[in-house]
């Protein structure tokens, strides 16, 4: 476990995460008049008689915006824009050192859905991609949708790379178990941004027993507090009709995934689970169930969020590589058939997954170029 | 003079003249743990209790964005936003590379001032300060006086850092020819961002017999189609009421100052004007006049704004220092005695100026210090 003093210390000494480069130095008139005043008017007229120039000429080939409103950062909640600066500038050095990746974070002083959209559609021309981040839900919802056909890719990272990220660890844990992907009994609890895509991608690759938990029980078509992304999920959780508690909902499951709050799967919870449970405890940076503890009750698969315990389920493992694939393929959509392929890749780097050793780590040089390989079409599509 | 082939090939090899580094390598668990989840929540939790922590834990203290519409870039005119990026790449190169700086390209889609004003207004809080740039006249007036609270400070570029250069080579010019400053007839050419602002700021340090031309002439309170900024400049210009085009605005003047069109400035142009004539002919990347040609026709002292050129008056002297400066102070509002404090000090740089040598390089490691040295308040008065 970290010391917290360390990581605040890091912090003041780096005074920012990320800096911005020159890939020329500068010391000499001709190389002035080469890169800026007068030969830049070269590249800008080129650019003007052919718009697609702008991918061969400038960042944008390579770049992403990390855009945040602060509403919904780490399990610290709405922390508004300034504070949500230092995890943003981590997203952009994950992207930058694990994908090579130009990331830059914008934090936007706005909380307003119109501005929101307004703002990313206006700067999306120097950018190759948007990564949406931490807003909360069911706004980041709208959001991401009316942002679908600027022409380059729009992704709220917190809901995809989520599910993808545990699609892939799931296709491994059930590997370990012995158990069948489509009839597993699925709880998933937490059902802002991460739990709503996770629950989508999971029904798409055909597990039909899935229920969602909320912090007031299991969402059912007879709850009358559901907003709008929670009544979409009653469609394909609710197919028994059942109500109840977390406690409730997890009896003779086969797998629960956490994306919600500290300490929450407690002993009772675990016990009434079906034999070999799998559990996913990604609340940050605190999990609903320690490693420790879930051993000692008898679980049999168990991961985590956070980097310093094993078997990490990270959003971390997928963006990077995803985002490359987005990029070097110049796609403008993702699509659910990409996040699964992904998904599948992302597993596939270990081919015998065991307890101890079922999603690669983080910093496995092989996690990027698989996720980014998965993107790329057949040969026969390529342009 | 450069081969503009040869600019395209750079530009085509770079793929972008920027790119984000990462100022720590994550190789490890434990740097991952201490720069992104779970320590970064400490810095995040620093900031909600103390805002003014956002200072000292992220890239804020260093990092300037620079926002164009592009709608005047270059003397290319309204190119748009993709077509402008070489540019505001370019612009961010000059900030690292000769004043450290960390300046990020913004190119936005809209050319509304209001939603121009909102975006910037709300992309605020990750940056130290804004860079407005190559936006056009009139609109770039409103765009930056509305900006002018946002807690960091807000320049346009193109008007003040231009204002600023200029004076400062007209402080180092009048001392080459022995004529006194407030006695000088000046004719600025060109009444665009540029234009106003270097008129303003030779009005505020007591030059009284200014006259601004524009493609329609003498801008003389007679004209009925001046728009609202060159109906201010009537106020400090027009004095003497009066009329007539470029030919007739240039009898007698002792400074011709161009921020307009290639080629304008002709013998006869030149020949009409006093003894020991001063020129300054900015137009990018073609200037109103060639030096070979001025000093031919008798001029004294002829500056330019291309590097390429001797004697370079382009505002990129000014804007790394300056910038520099705001940062370093943490200044939140820029009066004109800044201005004239930058201007003093670039011109002090060269204590006995010639027409050969009025005015710093760009490259002379002394200009950036010298310029954001001008802005530190006298010992009393630091925080």
């Amino acid at each position: 476990m970290i010391v917290s003093s360390e990581a605040l210390e890091l912090h003041k000494k780096l005074r920012g995460k990320i800096a911005v480069q020159s890939k020329l130095a500068l010391t000499t008139k001709e190389q002035l008049s080469l890169a800026y005043t007068p030969g830049v008017s070269q590249a800008v007229k080129a650019i003007v008689d052919d718009p697609k120039q702008v991918f061969k000429l400038t960042i944008k080939h390579n770049t992403v915006a990390v855009v945040t409103d602060g509403s919904a950062v780490l399990g610290l909640g709405n922390v508004g824009a300034e504070a949500a600066m230092p995890v943003m500038e981590g997203k952009c050095m994950l992207f930058k050192e694990f994908a090579g990746i130009d990331a830059f974070p914008l934090c936007l002083k706005t909380q307003n859905n119109e501005e929101i959209i307004n703002i990313i559609a206006n700067i999306s021309p120097i950018f190759g991609g948007i990564n949406i981040e931490d807003i909360s839900a069911p706004r980041c919802f709208e959001i991401e949708e009316k942002l679908q056909n600027l022409g380059i890719p729009v992704m709220h990272d917190d809901q995809h790379a989520t599910a993808i990220v545990v699609l892939a660890a799931l296709y491994n844990a059930t590997k370990i178990v012995g158990k069948e992907l489509k009839a597993l009994k699925v709880v998933v609890v937490g059902s802002g941004a991460a739990g709503v895509a996770t629950i989508k991608l999971l029904s798409r690759v055909g597990i039909k027993n899935i229920l969602a938990v909320d912090s007031k029980g299991i969402i059912s078509k007879n709850r009358k507090d559901l907003n709008s992304s929670k009544r979409e999920l009653v469609v394909i959780t609710d197919p028994q009709d059942v109500d109840g508690d977390l406690q409730a909902a997890a009896i003779n499951a086969d797998v629960l995934i956490g994306v919600s709050t500290k300490g929450l799967f407690t002993q009772n919870i675990v016990k009434s689970m079906n034999p070999e449970p799998i559990i996913f405890a990604m609340a940050n940076p605190d999990p609903e169930i320690l490693p420790i503890d879930a051993k000692r009750w008898g679980v049999a698969v168990i991961g985590t969020g956070r980097s310093d315990f094993p078997n990490q389920i990270n959003n971390a493992l997928v963006f990077p590589g995803f985002f490359k694939g987005l990029l070097e393929n110049r796609i403008t959509k993702i699509t659910p058939e990409m996040k699964i392929k992904a998904a599948k890749a992302l597993a596939g780097i270990i081919p015998h997954p065991t307890a101890n050793n079922f999603i690669p780590s983080i910093l496995d040089k092989r996690v990027v170029p698989v996720i980014a390989g998965s993107l790329r079409p057949p040969p026969s599509h390529r342009v």
